[in-house]
């Protein structure tokens, strides 16, 4: 690592590395003297002190809120819930009409107070501190809620979540036979996960007669109808282990799939009513899984897995894509 | 939310507050009047100014480092990196030697520099502001550096990691028929990073002679060798779409397995050679496809995936656990 030292430290490097510390994002209101409701995002907030209690924010001297800040006896800290990335971005914003649309409420000193946040601290005003070009605000907290909101984070530049470590996992294990199969690699973990998944849908897809491979060939007909078998096959090649016109053949036999004078594969009316039904049952299975799991861990993966298959695609052709 | 107010104030409650504000983790260290090196853990940091550069944290009154630090010139904040969890530990625990054992540098004003954070501020003490029972501790920024080191991160009492937002991936994409396949749906998300990722391997396990559901019987057996059929198909049952028993039969033909006279069944010298040379390309596989990516990227999502598998386990038998 070069150092950046004065004088020749440059800004934006600076900005660049004060970004490495990660954040939560808060909203800072008040009320100003003529009564209309001020507000703008910070990620400068920290705890300060806990008998009493208080905790701190720093806000630009050059800021237009400035006044209000400096003059008024309390404002509110909100600590932003991770589905509220649009209420940062609004009161990051110059504008007057920030609380336009949404629903307020009052709280000491008339404070104004937003909802859905994962923990709201009103605060009487207390110090005003020296802090270069900014002023560090301390409060008292005179009243505090929270949820159990998973928290919007902000990390060099750009939102994120956060995902917690669970030190209730186990450790890996590895095969006694050393280069064997071990937890920790990435095509066991995606196919334990995956199979682990599926089971609570292959049991419904059996019942209804289908095969894994037919299974695959007939949810991927509910998302784009009328397919010829080799765009089919591009598609679903890297998925299936199997040829697919004989995989066709049997569901056509079986009164899933039939084929159009131009050769193009589409459900029976009678294969989508079931595939719909089967995919129903999934979209269920899914729900009932992150049910037992939470809302926020089920969003984690999914965006995990969203930017592993972009970041890992070879350029597979796209089912849903016209062909 | 129930608004907890003074005086009724709760510390347990108002700290679990506080919890909700997710941020970095820092190690803040200092040289003492006899020449020792001091360091404590630190979530408390935070930018204050940029022109001049400024940062601050605050520190206990009752701690025992607030003489040094009261008293020093300059002080060093560690923004510390995802793999640097026990640094945090160590420099939050009191004891005498949190520096021993550790690769120190000295920096402006003879300040212990600990090496491989995400970045680091290396600080001349410029203003110590009233806190409460803390003391605010503000310093002009004299020099600095950074990585690209992953953040790591504190919520809600808990180490994080940082999931960023990837606000280049496109929209998820629905069916043209309501209810149809979407690429929402955590199935076809598992599946989809399955297979893609199985792709790279499956073509190696083919030439090999083995189809998927082979593959995955020889990979197991790495685990654990001499299974007897029954328990293998406990272990495995969840992830074939065929019976075991015809299928180790085969594999058993082209001199893959074999059955010992207690019916377990093993891997053969030349299957075990095979399917270790098989799991080393698909660990192969991995590096390459994570090179692609990035190193934190696929640590979180193997966190995820680790955390789904065993949030969702239906209690499926153990490969690794003794029969």
């Amino acid at each position: 690592m070069e150092a950046n030292t004065a004088p020749a430290l440059d800004p934006k490097a600076f900005r660049a590395a004060l970004g490495s510390f990660a954040t939560g994002v808060t909203v800072i209101t008040a009320r100003a003297a003529d009564g209309s409701p001020v507000g703008l995002t910070a990620n400068s907030f920290n705890s300060v002190s806990l008998d009493p209690p208080m905790v701190l924010w720093s806000l630009a001297k050059k800021s237009h809120s400035l006044a209000v800040f400096s003059n008024c006896s309390h404002w509110a800290v909100h600590v932003l819930a991770a589905d509220q990335e649009d209420l940062s971005g609004r009161f990051a914003r110059s504008g007057t009409d920030k609380f336009s649309g949404l629903e307020v409420a009052n709280g000491i000193g008339d404070v104004p107070l937003l909802a859905g946040c994962a923990a709201r601290f009103q605060c009487q005003s207390t110090f005003q501190h020296e802090g270069g070009d900014h002023l560090i605000f301390v409060g008292e907290v005179a009243a505090f809620d929270r949820t159990d909101r998973a928290p919007l984070v902000f990390h060099a530049g750009r939102y994120a979540m956060a995902a917690q470590r669970d030190p209730s996992l186990p450790p890996a294990r590895s095969a006694r036979v050393a280069g064997g199969l071990d937890e920790d690699l990435l095509g066991y973990l995606l196919g334990r996960a995956y199979f682990q998944f599926h089971q609570g849908v292959r049991d419904k897809a059996r019942a209804a007669g289908l095969t894994d491979a037919q299974w695959i060939v007939a949810a991927a007909l509910t998302a784009r109808d009328g397919v010829h078998a080799d765009d089919l096959s591009a598609a679903l090649g890297y998925v299936l282990d199997e040829p697919l016109s004989p995989l066709l053949q049997c569901m056509q036999s079986d009164g899933w799939v039939h084929a159009d004078p131009q050769g193009r594969w589409h459900l029976t009316p009678s294969g989508r009513d079931r595939s719909l039904h089967l995919l129903a049952a999934a979209k269920a299975h899914e729900g009932d899984l992150l049910s037992r799991w939470s809302y926020d861990e089920g969003a984690l993966l999914k965006l995990q897995l969203q930017k592993f298959i972009a970041a890992t695609n070879p350029g597979f052709p796209d089912l849903w894509h016209e062909a």
